[in-house]
């Protein structure tokens, strides 16, 4: 009856080995945000595609540097968005716009700042330091046709957005994310809206998971299980075949009416672990068919959210080979106590000082039920096994939730 | 035709002192992700609302406490969802499910893992420190009916969902989003799916602007206009009827096609400055109205993209009464050199070394057009303007802009 509990490090492993195999799809630009992109993006032209004009001012040819006793006739005006203008004269101007491509002839843009209107044209006062090219951002000086901009496995964020735009790709290939089904199993839940009885509780994990795996960029879709074996063996049956992740929270613990685990075996969905030497989270299980993977969590809030926080969402985000999240380190502001040969995920607030380190100062009260703590905390920090006594001014590695 | 520049921390004072007086509105629970909470959330009951199991096992009577030597008879089941149970016998035991109420006369939870069936019951093999109320999560102990959860002014996330979700609080309060245009000007710009003549560039701040204000919750609506006074003063006359933030990429340098300045006036809306002592973003335009807010940003990407996460993202949220952001340090890496009177924002890629401090290395190459380097890198540092030296080792403040 009692199982073999495994350390978080081993967790890691072997859901680490577990892969879902994503495709990839096309889909429109502006529904690409915080998708990850499964094509190398290429510069389509130059950057900048011309010569492009920096500043405001009048374009000059370089023989004129320095003259500051004579006046400019200005030849027309060169603005952005029309073709190239031709300085006819090297002897006199052409206005030039931000943006604007550098007329041929012009070689250097001197801002108005330094200029003067005066009759018959523009004086400039002063040259400052400019010379050849002064004032111009340089064709190709940024990226020549051809280089690459983005690689594949780049989150797309805003600045990509824009970069995408810039090369005219309307359409991007990213992978496509797993269908993820949330299950709340437990005859004591009631929905949001109800009136729950004395010995009854509101669904509340379904939707804090719901909205982890929102604000990491995966959709899901939630369903509400009774505690009974044959309704369980049915609609999981059936959540399987439409899911490529299923997330239960509750039903895992050793209890006379935690099914689960024997549905699972049932449904061909194997064991990998049950219990991890942790708290909270240690009736965790994980299993995987040939085509699913299942997480199932334990049933408490904090439980629930520790579980997804630290091992389920970084698994999600390497399949889709996000760039892996490193997690950083914070020292622990006060001393703190926990005497059982398990590892332990203290909820912190985590702050700067003045020294421009990271601070991790624990979230007292309650236990792996309060889910108030979730809202006052912000990161779970990382205290192992070994020791029992955490003092504060160490450095502990630390998993945020919370931006 | 000089406008007077100002310093950075001028223009967060000026922006800092306008105000949109957002309303407060009532959303779902599901599509309340993210947004600010505009109520005190309350306990609607205890929590937990019973004396919960904490563990599956055998609930008994404390003076029953150490007896290793007898059979305890088991009366029956309590499981989670169900109604309290009475151990009727004070000698005899219950099997206790995790998240059931307590029975009445079940004082202590003893785990499954410290017992042993027999014919006739259940031994108990080791009651380790077990005592009144041991593995039982009490009554009230998280927080009380009454009490506040969570505060008006925080931001929505998944932990709050999770609240809100045990409190039945189907319908949120939370404060409106304001109503923002995204708008490119600039005869220079086409689509993203037309090919650009040689003197032309695709639009593309406007896309990134849009998504920037995604990635912080805010929707946007995109608009082109072309560098045409009349038009400009029309199309922007209807906009600002309908919009509360009108962001503006391009047309605030001081050429001759940049009309914008001008167009603003003509509607009401009001110069607060005109050009930050900063590169980039040196000609950044910010106005109001009676009820609008103009940013008008300068028209080249990197540019738009410091101007938008170092002051209009700021100042949204804290329109929204979310919880100020107070940027970070990081230590330089390496030296960089600025000999302008202006203050820098160096675009660096930051990462942690063992030491758990902050460390930020620049991305070199390109001028402000450079939109790869945003790619590349995932934040500015601020660099002040009295220095021109900036030593490796030194700590400066950070602007993020990437997770």
């Amino acid at each position: 009856m009692q199982n073999q509990l495994i350390e978080p490090v081993e967790v890691d492993k072997i859901i680490g080995e577990v892969s879902l195999n994503l495709k990839i799809e096309e889909v429109d630009l502006v529904h690409s945000l915080g998708r990850t992109l499964a094509e190398d993006i290429f510069a389509d032209r130059d950057f900048p595609p011309f010569h492009r004009v920096a500043m405001d001012g009048v374009g000059i040819h370089s023989s004129q540097l320095g003259k500051t006793d004579k006046i400019f006739e200005v030849e027309g005006v060169q603005a952005a968005g029309s073709p190239q203008l031709t300085l006819e004269n090297r002897e006199n101007c052409l206005e030039v716009m931000t943006g604007s491509v550098l007329p041929l002839n012009a070689e250097v843009v001197i801002p108005y700042e330094w200029t003067e209107k005066v009759e018959g044209g523009v004086k400039i006062l002063d040259f400052k330091n400019a010379q050849m090219m002064s004032n111009v951002h340089q064709k190709g000086s940024d990226k020549a046709e051809g280089e690459v901009l983005i690689k594949a496995g780049k989150e797309i964020s805003s600045s990509e957005i824009g970069i995408l735009a810039t090369v005219g790709k309307s359409k991007v290939k990213v992978f496509v994310r797993p269908k993820i089904a949330v299950i709340a199993t437990g005859d004591e839940l009631v929905g949001v809206d109800d009136t729950p009885n004395d010995y009854q509780i509101r669904m509340s994990n379904c939707y804090s998971l719901k909205a982890t795996l929102s604000e990491n960029g995966f959709d899901s879709e939630i369903f509400h299980l009774t505690d009974d074996k044959e309704e369980l063996l049915i609609k999981i049956k059936n959540i399987k075949e439409q899911f490529d992740v299923l997330v239960f929270s509750g039903g895992v613990s050793k209890g006379k009416f935690d099914f689960l685990p024997e549905v699972f075996e049932s449904l061909g969905i194997k064991k990998q672990f049950h219990g991890v030497k942790q708290r909270p989270g240690k009736p965790f299980w994980f299993g995987k068919s040939d085509k699913q993977v299942v997480f199932a969590l334990p049933g408490n809030p904090v439980s629930t959210y520790l579980c997804s926080n630290r091992y389920m969402i970084p698994w999600l985000n390497s399949q889709l080979k996000k760039e892996k999240y490193l997690p950083s380190k914070a020292i622990l502001d006060k001393d703190f106590k926990f005497n059982k040969p398990l590892t332990f995920f203290l909820q912190v607030e985590t702050f700067y000082k003045e020294d421009g380190l990271l601070y991790a100062n624990p979230i007292s009260g309650g236990g792996s039920g309060d889910l108030a703590k979730l809202s006052a905390a912000n990161a779970f920090i990382e205290l192992n096994a070994e020791v029992n006594e955490y003092k504060k001014g160490q450095q502990y590695t630390v998993w945020f939730y919370k931006k």
